[in-house]
């Protein structure tokens, strides 16, 4: 508190960082293997995914008014390095018939799961080989994909939805780049919003950062603010069906402490199973006090894919 | 029905084809445009995606059981001729951090809005050369996409959705390849099972010829049953969001009339502004007797794109 | 002159511009079918690729030494916008057998016959929807390639090469990026080298641009210098196999003339059919002062392309 | 000769296979490496280009006949499983200045430098994950190729070539799909040819199996006659620049011993550093009795890349 004293004094909205409490050592395989949906359970947290909970989020649904969640896909958007995007407009085919038809397609080539608006399945991370329940992933890789844990495996995702706003918590527009969200962060912008997380909801947190989406694509993949470990950790006690935010990789990037390298990556993916959300469109969400809805996303069924690019909606 | 008793003494269970009746001329850009949603329109049959045909679909979840409408997108699916998919892994990266984390992603290669399950846009047909709302193909295309009524600019659909049990009616497993389904079929079948097509309505078509998907690819794309001219013009008097079916084209092919080409999908996206949803998974939709639910759909938001592949759900 | 004389004054090495004298129309259709080379005809200048050319060629080699003409493709190349050049390495295979083989390849993703140095067939370039010989482009296209005039149809070409050193008749290291080269640019630099053009030559022309490649992309690829109407006209009235130069596009770009846009492609490729080579590797060759050799290049027959990346060599 | 003996009684033109003779071992690493160009070398075989074998070539050349040895690229070409070759002709752009220019491209996505008639470089094949000179792959591979012996490194290759005439030989049209070349096949057809391998040749040996190639693909891919273990040894004592065959491996597949796999890619990329082609066309060769020859091939410089799709040319 010493140190946010300090920083509001500075005229930084109360925003501090905590580098020292960042230091995060993996669980060997015996402590995070088999995870706690089993051993050989290839879904984590995609096992919320039951006909109660599409009840409990459909009970959110009270006006039809729908929230787009993502980013349009295209040639001007911020793209991780080494990946691409590209659609090629194909020559068109006709005329056919006499109705005189004539057809249009696109070549896309692209990281498609990983691109945008996107959804991480399971074998997108590792720790030192091995995926989440301790799979090997070189067992398990081949050319064209991956043998287990695909994410065509995953299927529509419906569940209540919760937003939690820390930058509205805050009081800025946008959290400076390299603020990390704590647990007090997460635990005050419930209470003020009056919502609490319940087990299996899809929890989307709110930083602002996609402000620079497609007005400045350097500075959005330079870095992010957002959770680091203990708000990771604290986020995945309250049994996520996954963790989503407006941001390219949920969490802080870079980590504060340099040592570690995205860690709440493999603390959710690898370690706990649970989905990461990223690239959200979260600002009319939040601007609409739209804190609790019924969630729905549908994964393409990618056959051994890591991820899917995304379409999701909040529905309330 | 002379031609149908001798069919059903010929053993073909009741299907007749009806090639006579089939004739179709496009109507005149003048006839056609401005469609019935306005001049300048790009939406569409998607206008009837509102905060009351969602309300509309919410009613329909009552126990929230889910059918997952889509097919796996690999290597050994059915493929039309031209089009490919191609999923590269990547090598892993990594390790990075003291928590030896390593990544992976894949390349895709592949007309991604016109493989497995896919959602048919504007951009997709014309007559011509002209689209929907008679606007010039050639004035809006780009090697990188339309300019108008991309893909993008659909957003979730979800609307209350109905199933036609039309295999189920006949009585068969799998329609025969050259069986086009009639008014009196449709008709029948929404009879027999006690429902009605109200506006709005995503209305999916069951043939059974997806049972072939997967078991027989050659013969999957060869043809199929399906609606012809008169169906689809029946069924866009009742006014719908969008109509699918678990074949490849919805509308029977090749058409029966061997002088028009693919005439439905002229009919529905080009005339009316009707959006097309094809090589379903209905099969356990049938089979439950599911015949009204909440559809719900996300297109990917390709920019200027001629339709997504997709992965809708049914959910009641 | 004046000019000449003002920018002599200011510096320039004698470089000058001649705006005025840039305006071209292109020959009507039946002014400029069919070629030379006959109605039908395929090959242009390539018919120049004959054994008494390749004996020619061959009897310029007196050393053995040999010159790289390429550059190497890689991602930090200049390029086209709209062009890409991607390898990805894929996942290795193997181990195989009791000998434990792995294999290793890469998928690339390029407009391979449009990157590094290329070589340009007669499908790449149009007037008003007419290529070489006045074949209607749209007749001949398809969403594979073109069905008359691909670069499969090319073969090895081996002829004498010549070396035209206007940066070193200049006195220059490399000329000024507006530098149209003249008539008399070409005539004095050919006397002072005491070389000549005879038929069937590869001409190579030294601007050096490339000193730009790689050192600054975004300067290469925003224009060059080149040689204009009048140049491109002189040399193709020596009946050239070829034109190829340290630049992407040959010419001056852009021409000084603002109403023409690349017109040496249009009269080299579409009313003389006489090939273009771009992005040369010819400074070596220019500081030897190597202006006759045996010159040898293969065109991948990639069918129905506009065009092949090439490696061609300088031999003598 | 017994067992030859009855097969030339069962009509089989005198071809007979050998499994017994096959059994091969890797030499171990300390056997191996470091090559006998040196440690970290990167060359190979590839050091026979000299400006004295240029002209060892060059005086060759005594008519200016030239034979293109290479296949044409197209959809409808063998390809081997899990390899592609897409050529997308992209949409034209144009017109262009008063000149009205319209310009064609074409994107292609393939294993470019492993399709069609194709060069290998050491990076291509490992034993146990060991490169030539025993580099390991893992220490070399990124994911946009390999950081040592890129094929961008070979550039052309000019040699004396020999074709060997083994379908000659034997009197046959083509070899039959299990016939492994002998060394005293080798040893005859040179003596009946009356020429002799000399260090440095390309060694191109014909078999017919290329008469396959796009009338029956599916055959041309199942396997091939070839080389074995023993013609390997021999002609790589024989000191070559590189060995290449009208077949997909150049050597014998599957191996007659079924315990090894493509046992020749190890014997000459990865223990030797001998450099393979395959696919070639070398029909016009045999039937003009071309058995000397100037060798022209000229790899394309992909950064890192196992390898190159190519177009090389007898020239005599």
């Amino acid at each position: 508190m010493k140190s946010l004293a300090i920083l509001m004094f500075l005229g930084l909205s109360g925003l501090a960082t905590n580098a020292a409490a960042q230091s995060w050592q993996p669980p060997s395989p015996s402590e995070r293997c088999p995870s706690k949906w089993g051993a050989g359970d290839e879904r984590g947290s995609g096992n919320h995914m039951t006909p109660a909970n599409v009840l409990r989020a459909a009970r959110q649904i009270k006006t039809g008014e729908t929230f787009e969640l993502s980013h349009v896909l295209g040639r001007d958007m911020p793209i991780n390095p080494g990946r691409q995007y590209d659609l090629h407009t194909k020559r068109s085919t006709g005329p056919f018939g006499s109705n005189q038809r004539y057809s249009n397609e696109e070549l896309i080539v692209s990281e498609i799961g990983q691109v945008g608006t996107q959804f991480d399945g399971f074998t997108h991370q590792a720790i030192d080989r091995l995926l989440y329940n301790c799979i090997n992933m070189d067992e398990v890789a081949t050319r064209s994909g991956f043998t287990k844990m695909g994410v065509e495996k995953v299927g529509t995702l419906m569940t209540r939805g919760v937003l939690i706003d820390i930058a509205g918590l805050k009081g800025v527009d946008i959290l400076p780049i390299d603020y990390e969200i704590t647990v007090a962060d997460l635990e005050q912008a419930l209470q003020k919003q009056g919502i609490s997380i319940q087990p299996g909801d899809a929890v989307l947190i709110y930083t602002g950062w996609s402000k620079h989406w497609g007005v400045d694509n350097k500075l959005y993949t330079s870095g992010c603010p957002g959770i680091g470990v203990r708000a990771a950790e604290w986020l995945i006690k309250q049994d996520p069906m996954l963790l989503g935010s407006d941001n390219w990789p949920v969490e802080i990037a870079p980590n504060p402490d340099k040592t570690i390298n995205l860690p709440v990556h493999n603390i959710a993916l690898t370690v706990n199973g649970v989905h990461l959300l990223e690239n959200l469109v979260l600002a009319d969400l939040a601007k609409a006090r739209a804190y609790e809805f019924a969630f729905v996303m549908q994964p393409l069924k990618l056959q051994g894919a890591t991820g899917s690019t995304v379409a999701p909606t909040a529905i309330r």
